[in-house]
């Protein structure tokens, strides 16, 4: 009786733990459909679209209450340690980031919607380029972190340089269309915040990478990774 | 010699309770002053005091991992539950929260660095409004954990709106300093991102309001709190 109990309670807290990877994996899903989104939604000038994306990201948060309730009974109710105790934390770590990169599209979202009234600036080329790199990292990230593969996380986690160089390309554009004509000041500004987002989502996809490390490996990342967002300190001279 | 043995437990747990809410209240007290330096620095365009806030965010960096290594041990260790349990939770998510307010504000260093060697641009009152107004939000939040005082973490939780005013207010100057000369563009583009970095922090300061809540009472707060940011709408009309 006691090793069927016993028997019970391992299957149920598997059953548990594979429940928990299901959750984080719909929450990933559906952020990277949000980021997507709103960039095709900025791309197109389509405020129906981007008006989805806002009203979605209430999906998202609602997800993170329930992961991460799940999270602390799992911790009061299974006393987990070693390699299980990581991955909850991993899990609680990862599901608030996820949350995160949701509210940054839903910024996004909402500026597709003011820049769609204004004057069209150039191609948009570049968020979209940045979008599918960040969506990349993000589905990487994740899937590391569902199949305990820190090789595809320590992947992810040195790979975010590329989308630093698109953003600090951007930021520059957007300066010197501003510089060019006080009319393209309201949506150079907004387009400016929206590559912002896209660079603190790739951010986002490094950081959940970096916790999936430890959570399968149980040692930390060195404290420094590559980095190439130099655009704090972006100066461009106006053309008058 | 047991109950000798678990006196010893006890107050050893209790003490790492101790350890763990001091060791959260220096990050607190970090974070704060390298707020305040940030601003400081940007009002009174001194870049050597920049450059020490932009130094300084190795400490605070470095604390997160020390709380979160102690959290988990703890976790491993004490198998706490109830209270004890919501407390470690939050304190792991707290000392993420002020490693990101640390970041925004090494951040805001940076540009002010930049925006010391541009045109002065006004007098960046609002500045140093929003600066105090999150620095003591942020401190309440801190007290509150550190105290238990859900009914202060409250207060908090529901005094974001005023920081939020002063942000959409900055937001339309810049815009305007834009549109009247395009040598104001790099300086009000780096504003634009220092007053969405304090409103970012103001923003961790509430989620951290929300968590000592949450903590303390075992419940959360209702998802929608009063928010008054509406910049990512924000439209200004060229003068031209």
């Amino acid at each position: 009786m006691v090793e069927h109990m016993q028997e019970h309670t391992v299957r149920s807290y598997s059953e548990d733990l594979r429940r928990l990877r299901e959750s984080i994996e719909r929450m990933g899903g559906l952020a990277e459909r949000q980021v997507a989104d709103a960039v095709t939604a900025l791309v197109r000038r389509d405020t129906g679209l981007a008006a989805e994306v806002v009203q979605r990201d209430a999906a998202i948060d609602a997800l993170e209450r329930e992961v991460e309730t799940f999270c602390i009974r799992l911790l009061a109710l299974r006393q987990p340690v070693g390699q299980d105790l990581r991955f909850i934390i991993a899990a609680l770590k990862v599901c608030h980031g996820l949350e995160r990169i949701g509210d940054y599209a839903r910024n996004a979202a909402k500026r597709a919607i003011v820049v769609a009234e204004q004057p069209p600036l150039g191609s948009l080329n570049g968020f979209q380029r940045m979008a599918r790199m960040v969506q990349a990292n993000l589905k990487d990230a994740i899937d590391a972190l569902v199949n305990d593969d820190a090789a595809k996380a320590d992947e992810v986690w040195a790979n975010d340089q590329p989308v630093d160089e698109i953003y600090n390309g951007i930021f520059r554009e957007m300066l010197t269309f501003m510089m060019e004509d006080p009319r393209n000041i309201t949506a150079a500004t907004h387009l400016l915040f929206v590559a912002k987002n896209l660079e603190r989502i790739g951010d986002h996809a490094t950081n959940i990478a970096e916790t999936v490390h430890y959570a399968v490996r149980g040692d930390s990342l060195p404290e420094d990774r590559p980095k190439a967002d130099n655009s704090a300190s972006a100066v461009v001279r106006p053309l008058a």
